[in-house]
């Protein structure tokens, strides 16, 4: 299980919310509404994408990094350096 | 018209294909997938909304801020605040 | 004469702050200030240069961009060519 | 000790050159260069205080939040819940 289970439904509901802004911009485009509004569209999108990413990173370390950690050694270690290099594409991104 | 009117096939494409991204990411979280994984997805479907984004503010300077801009004045200065403000939220989100 | 020359006392000066955050971050780095305050004012610092970016694109467009429009023809295109990829970078970084 | 002491150094270098690209940024003010080579240097030295944030979250990770999950309890979750707002605040810059 993954650590955002017991979450699934919460990131689920925000997910088709993003996929309902997705395809109300295809119909902005769609109906040639003027270029400021969709921009402005976007990045309400981009925002609500990177909600979601900050949720599932949260939980990912409250539960897998956490439990990687009370093992110790080298899974610990493995674990943060991969949780770091999600967190600087999240940054860049 | 606006400004991205002419390349709007394009642009549906993109979006379209981010439509598909944003139900493969809900896919992997009904399948209980490696918060990471959906992570870097989440990123990928990321820089392609802000790509679609560059794309509309390219076109959006190349028509309707050179349009305003020809006609001078207060409907020039007005159209490049919008496009900076635009820019400004872009850069934020 | 760049598009920011009338606002350059404006810019300069909050260039100046921005110095002296960094220099704040030095002695909190040698103070061993706990890290996370740390990247608070890394934070700070880093939408304080993403408002002078703003600034100067703001006056970029008014100004240069502007000018090249008004001439229009390859020199319009060229300068929104370039403008876009600015904007681009600024997004991404 | 915060987290990034052993690598107090290492950060150090990093926060004074980028005081010396703020510095290099007021020259270029001040000589009146061309704003997209001004825009240019600060998306560079905005990507360097990304990096410095970059590894100190990730000295945060291994040492502060590993030590406070180790210790469970209250201690770990307020250590992840900081943790996790410091990334939003990251992201979000």
């Amino acid at each position: 299980m993954p650590g955002y289970a017991h979450r699934r439904d919460d990131h689920l509901k925000r997910l088709r919310r993003i996929e309902g802004q997705i395809r109300g911009l295809q119909r902005m485009v769609e109906g040639d509404e003027y270029c400021i509004d969709v921009l402005t569209q976007i990045a309400a999108a981009t925002k609500a994408l990177q909600a979601v990413s900050l949720g599932l990173l949260d939980e990912h370390l409250k539960h897998c990094v956490s439990e990687a950690v009370a093992e110790g050694g080298e899974v610990a270690e493995a674990k943060i350096a991969e949780a770091s290099a999600a967190i600087g594409r999240l940054v860049r991104s």
